[in-house]
């Protein structure tokens, strides 16, 4: 098997075979590096990769399995993170100037699991500075470019994690999701990400943007190597406040199964509205793709929607400016102008509107969970464009329609941040311009495995053709 | 036995009085309003009394347990509430001019389950305006004065509450508690509170003042009447989004047993300093009373006390400002000073502060979690003075040393707002001025039946003269 074929296969398929001894740890990671210094230049997903210790890694690895000692499904596979979680040892920046040169000594809780279920760090994946920012333009470490067309933004904030997947660099890797850093990026380049639940999954040692709305979550090209990632880093942590005391459940196994009598929720208002017909044509379309794989469609009317995304906005700002707030007083030129000016909207908010807004996610969580005894999924797109031109700050969304990059991309995404519920983002089709288009598959709180379910089978069933149009191939 | 007698009982007392037929609901309601009607003119703990209403009630009560259908301990036991409880039918001002026409169409949920458990309500208690500060003093109602002094404030939030159980005119009542409101007019008034764990109590149909904050107690002049009120309103209410579902426990047959081996922790720092030299003489003599029942005493050091005391603060604030706003914009001419400038200051507060202070508090509930791994209770005085002069707004601590009476009455009772622990105020010795002194038991989230316990064996074995030096008798 030749070095590219195996940069697009599944973390799922890479396992069997390292485990099967059909190809080894060692040849995986050469092949990705490969490809990652000979195309990065072009997309700059990465901000550091860790040639010679994932080579010494893969040799271990290597050696381990041999010796009869297999970790389990991820055992030599390479997975990359967003530069906001800690890793021992290597620096990380949050894509910040200030963060430049802070060398954390541990890893991340989940950076940890993953090392121990034996994947392999290739390296830190650019992003927006501070995770504060959707557009993929860093202004201290350079854009990342979408490899389907580098003359278009990937999204943000993981915009290096979308960015390495789609360009084949590696097949599993962690973003973080504030108000859809990690669906957006997932939307825009064709991969896969998921939000999910709150407290699923630890945060501990990743730079926190906002607190109640921040989620740590895996990024892949396959939906089953988002239940793989998941089933390792998902869990209890002690040390994370906001971590959820639940079982841990075998989310590959719960791939298998149909979605039959499931019912999909099409909400009747703002989430098919102020968007482009393209996209919206293709997701109604996925949405019908479902229908033939045995699942029921119902449109259903979920009230207070505009609030909530008003409220989403509040909070994320008002703790993001909490967070940021130091570095804006005291170093202010070293973070950058978009940031900036975001962490000063969010130092004017008073306290009783931060309230009010929390007040207003009780509320919102109360009305979903009407809406998800009505439904088991809610289907709406991810983004309401595909990717816009990187330097653009406007995007039309039909004729004599302009609106801001910020809301044609997030307006469909933060709405889940402030409810909490678990949103996979899968590419269902393609625009007009032939950029992919991305869904959100939205559960109930906990119900991971019903949407990593759906999105497999819908993956499986009408895959879309890879083959980018790209300066890449 | 006299009506003098009948209102000192405790309800439980009354309770079994009623049960064995000893005495009748209608006697009992008689004692309580014909005492009401004597001596509450110079009170003022009462916004108003429902006569034909309790006496009414009364009979039915008498009626049914006749007939062989008793309901509980609490069946024919007349109660009253503090003026924020919604009561079917009935007004519920909250002390405020702008609610002086509002009459709720049901009950609070607590109210309800006492009305239910067979309990009389005879009236509703007079308040600090919005239950936004502690000192009895109401622009629109009058004060409330202490029974035993009326040249003093009898404290507050909840001042009727606990000026009509001094009085004799109620064995049992609920007041709630976001700063201190239960705790301080306990101490100043020589009666027990318990502020319970927050979600605990149900809060539905109470006015709120600060979400995060607010806590619904039972108040009553002897422990055992504290667990029998808790018992009944205790539990899990779907509908109010604080409320923990837990299980329901018998806190009366708790309340036998012995503290040998339970260890009290007194704190080192800031519980025992700025305070009246006999209020701290008075509880470090109940601490040493609670050794010789068999508890054991340690020092204990709890870091970080006036950050989070701090943070208490602005969480008050600000939360409070998110729900009186509307009424400061629109109706400024309808609210009382004091609050006024209260709901301005907190809406100056900026949102960054407000998530800063709940960012201390997740500390503040780690250190208590640790600090409660080594002691089973704390133990600090109610307030920093006994009760101050009705008019005044500083108050001496000793000499030379002068401070607000909101800083005298508030700095030990707010920082356990925060925190969400339990506790229990009791009467635990008197002042120089012989007033009453109360100091404040802290337990375990949930751990009520211990402070329970603790509070009661204390009371049996220690019991304070209750006669009043005052015009009341």
């Amino acid at each position: 098997m030749n070095s590219q074929s195996l940069t697009s296969l599944s973390a799922l398929t890479l396992g069997q075979m390292i485990r099967d001894l059909e190809v080894s740890p060692v040849e995986v990671i050469n092949a990705c590096l490969e490809r990652i210094s000979t195309l990065d230049k072009r997309i700059n997903a990465f901000m550091r990769v860790f040639n010679e210790d994932a080579i010494s890694d893969a040799k271990k690895a290597q050696d381990e399995i041999m010796a009869g000692h297999w970790r389990g499904p991820l055992h030599g596979v390479p997975f990359a993170v967003k530069d906001l979680f800690d890793t021992a040892g290597a620096p990380a920046t949050a894509g910040s100037k200030i963060w430049k040169d802070y060398v954390p000594v541990a890893d991340a809780n989940v950076v940890e699991k993953l090392r121990e279920a034996g994947a392999i760090l290739i390296g830190k994946l650019n992003m927006h500075e501070f995770a504060f920012g959707i557009t993929s333009r860093n202004p201290h470490y350079g854009a990342t470019l979408n490899p389907w067309d580098i003359t278009k933004m990937c999204g943000g904030s993981s915009s290096g994690s979308a960015a390495a997947l789609a360009a084949g660099f590696v097949p599993l890797a962690l973003g973080t999701d504030t108000g859809g850093s990690i669906r957006i990026p997932s939307s825009l380049c064709g991969t896969v990400g998921l939000k999910p639940t709150y407290g699923l999954v630890s945060r501990r040692g990743v730079l926190p943007l906002a607190w109640s709305l921040d989620h740590v979550g895996p990024m892949a090209r396959q939906v089953e190597d988002i239940a793989l990632g998941l089933q390792i880093i998902a869990g209890y942590d002690y040390k994370d406040h906001s971590s959820v005391n639940c079982k841990p459940e075998d989310y590959v196994t719960q791939l298998k199964g149909n979605i039959n009598g499931l019912v999909i929720g099409l909400p009747t208002t703002f989430f098919y509205e102020n968007l482009r017909k393209d996209v919206k044509e293709a997701v109604l379309k996925a949405v019908k793709g479902m229908e033939t794989l045995g699942a029921s469609v119902r449109e259903i009317e979920i009230p207070g929607i505009i609030e909530s995304d008003l409220a989403a906005f509040t909070v994320l700002f008002s703790e993001a400016a909490t967070c940021l707030e130091t570095h804006a007083r005291h170093r202010p030129q070293d973070v950058g102008e978009e940031v900036m000016s975001n962490i000063r909207l969010g130092m004017t908010i008073p306290a009783t509107r931060y309230i009010q807004a929390l007040r207003i996610r009780t509320k919102l969580i109360d009305v979903l969970a009407d809406v998800f005894s009505q439904v088991d999924l809610l289907v709406v797109p991810g983004t309401s464009v595909d990717a816009p031109p990187i330097e653009s700050s406007e995007v039309s969304i039909g004729t004599d329609q302009e609106i801001s990059v910020r809301s044609a991309l997030t307006r469909f995404t933060r709405y889940f941040n402030l409810a909490g519920n678990p949103v996979l983002c899968i590419p269902c089709g393609f625009s007009n311009q032939r950029l992919p288009v991305g869904m959100q598959i939205i559960g109930r709180p906990f119900d991971e495995a019903t949407l990593l379910k759906t999105g497999h089978l819908f993956q499986k069933a009408f895959p879309l053709d890879p083959s980018m149009p790209s300066v890449l191939h």
